[in-house]
């Protein structure tokens, strides 16, 4: 607990330690044996069994409040370290588990902190960082679509309820259950329950399910074409320009070759003259 | 309300308040204000509340007419201003607003053109109108792809309904609710209840099914597999071509130095005779 | 009915109206005539409009026959036009609509046949018979990945119905019941009440559905690649073919301008000797 | 049986016997022989063809055990012989059939086994190899893909089993059994009963759900773009660098043939000296 208090001479020393193979193993273990045990408390077990995990778990929680001290004393510019989006939710796991679970009231959202230090998986392993920073990064590009989609899903629920919240209350209660009703539309889930039962009081209600499916997958579908060329011609791109000045480098060199064949040829009647 | 009679020489500032960013803020804003309470009136609203959303409507409406006629105003050339889809489509949705609610035939109308009011949304925003429009693109490129998936669901629905009438009228009555009863084989719903029960009378009946459904995936995967080649060669197509052309003129620049060191040889040559 | 029996002459006469565009919208006209009453068939109608039903198909069977007779004495080359297979289609299915629906035992064969005739709408539009082609070249890439799932069926049929023949008779009897059943699973149809009930005897088969749809998922999604990438480089290699030759053709022309002033150059220094 | 046993000096023409034709063509309808023979027993049958069918096993179980000594003794280093997966596959599969099928305990491995014979289709024929080595070879592309869905899956599952177990023991008893219930949401597979059950006690657990389906979705598609941009640019990088190699050439080639001329030109200048 006195890591913080490191004199600056030892930084090197703390900074070998912390990026070790053996180091990054030992938490990469730590974090799976913390999910096992998140896992195994879901089970009913024997009192004794039960009064081990508690003990490990209170012993994986030490662990990682020391881990993330020692990264802190690590890092050489303290204000980059909490900058770092993955160290900051790292940090707040580590603190969320240190509430106790003695309170009955606090005791829920403890155990679902706890759930999260499964992530921290993520934020250990560098490959798995590395996809989920290219996840994040096709998000923004979805974003204009989702809105487009949003609005088609707002405006079907508004038409929804307002007919069909007569033949069904639970289904088409108001915007947001009809919401929720579609979005089971959309993924084809017992879609046609839904549209028997509406069909019953207004027949040309198909005509609404159809619209909606066609649309929404007509949109995802795009979106998904979209996604894919997107990335694809970012990627060519980049290699095309690669590509395109290595064939100029080439020209280029072969060229040289022959103007310089020409200044010798011009040396050589100037000599003459 | 005597916006449509300014004088002509005011033009340019109409035209610089509609284009302001705060003038598209507000619009946005009172659209979004729309959708919202059009979303709350499928709640159950205490008298009072559902009053005040009354009056808001009607300020509301009396907004969206102001804007229409502002932007009309704002347009030099009156023609073009109704011959653009977009302006078109909003004066609709407004005039629709129009009607009053107190009629109780009209007022399913007219509550169901303002749920259109929310698409004013994709009429304002930019990048919605972008996306749109680029989807109104892909559609004709479907258009025979549509027609053949047309044809597939008639003949199946045609043969469904002449054979499986007599197992369940509600599924395979006519050709229309035979082809309804398809869409949902394609979709996966339940549709092993529907080839049970058809395969009691008709036990070889799965063929049925299992040729539909490989049939429409087949025509359905290579319709998408279509589409995205389609896209991506025209995107490629144009690019190719600029690199094509960048090639060209970065050899041709290099042969012109060459012929230029030619030419001055030759002229060396030819001063010395 | 005489047609048959033109002079050779009016060979380009038959030819020039077979090809005209009033014929062919004449043809497409009859034919989608002919698929209304098809559907219009399904429906339960007044004896009268049944009636005039009969006589309106036994027209088109007359037009249907006399215009394959027409296209058959407009072609030059007898033989060829048996060869192709649209026409031979064609033929055939008209050839089928003559079978006479009084019969009782013929009648339902006779009414297949004459949902057929829908699809000549493929053999006449130009547009319609290009997609079927196209969609015809992509059934042999196709071929060994269809064997290989037919293989993956096979053997988590066999053993299926080895194990949970006795869980559920109706779905696992037979190594063919069990296929269909693994279809619905792999369409994700009630999968789970499949899976749920050989849950209850053999309470790791959850296993055997898991590893199925991962496997059949897996197969294929990298089918779809694939075909994707097949389909594309194909393409892909035609144009870059076209657009290396015209890069050639624009360096071989640049500096053929070079060899020629180099050969100028030659001249008159050979002059100058 | 003495197979085995062959001298040294008729290696070759052993060698020429496997590799032949006929050869081929006869294991593989032996193959499915036993693929038909193994999806016979799961009918009904008379004793007598049951019998038969016995003798039938026994027989080819002897012809597959024959052919795999003799594939053995045709190949002339036997050390290479066991490494290949394919043929370790084919000796394991032969000699589990070898069980005998009397042994009640042992009767279920054995048939177990006999089934995997038709899995020997695929390490017979070539492009089946081909295909199977292709698929393998896509596995550890998806490997932090599958990591990081498990890590969702775990994550919702220790939460739902959390929260929901008192809803629903059957389907959230645990943390596996609620992993498995995931996969039938990510499925869509009547995933709005699941939800609908929860929700009578927790009202917002609907947003448990849709985070589920669209992180999971979203995961899912970005891997689907990732590999099918991957495959792509790995096929492209290889036929790009042929492209880059035969312009060059061209290039390299035209340039030579201006330099020639450009040497003839200095040697007539240095000749005239």
């Amino acid at each position: 607990m006195s890591m913080d208090m490191n004199p600056a001479s030892s930084f090197a020393q703390l900074k070998r330690i912390e990026s070790s193979k053996v180091f990054q193993t030992v938490v990469i273990a730590i974090i799976i044996l913390s999910a096992l045990t998140i896992g195994a408390k879901t089970y009913d077990l024997p009192p004794l069994v039960e009064q081990s995990l508690s003990v490990m778990d209170n012993a994986i929680t030490l662990f990682f409040l020391v881990e993330i001290l020692f990264r802190f004393a690590a890092c050489s510019t303290k204000r980059r370290f909490l900058m770092d989006g993955w160290n900051l939710f790292d940090t707040i796991v580590v603190i969320g588990s240190l509430i106790p679970l003695d309170n009955s009231e606090a005791v829920l959202l403890g155990r679902l902190l706890r759930v999260f230090r499964v992530l921290r998986l993520v934020s250990v392993v560098p490959e798995l960082r590395f996809l989920i920073n290219s996840l994040l990064k096709a998000i923004p590009r979805m974003g204009y679509i989702a809105l487009l989609m949003f609005i088609i899903f707002y405006i079907y629920a508004a038409m929804g309820s307002m007919f069909f919240a007569s033949v069904d209350e639970v289904l088409w209660g108001d915007v947001a259950i009809a919401m929720l009703t579609l979005f089971r539309v959309a993924t084809f889930e017992d879609w046609t329950d839904v549209m028997y039962a509406t069909m019953e009081d207004y027949p040309m209600s198909w005509l609404y399910y159809l619209t909606f499916i066609f649309l929404t997958a007509f949109v995802f579908l795009n979106m998904m074409i979209g996604a894919i060329l997107e990335v694809m011609s970012e990627e060519q791109n980049a290699r095309e320009a690669q590509k395109a000045h290595d064939e100029r480098d080439e020209i280029a060199r072969q060229l040289r070759a022959v103007q310089e064949q020409l200044q010798e040829l011009t040396k050589q009647i100037s000599d003459k003259r």
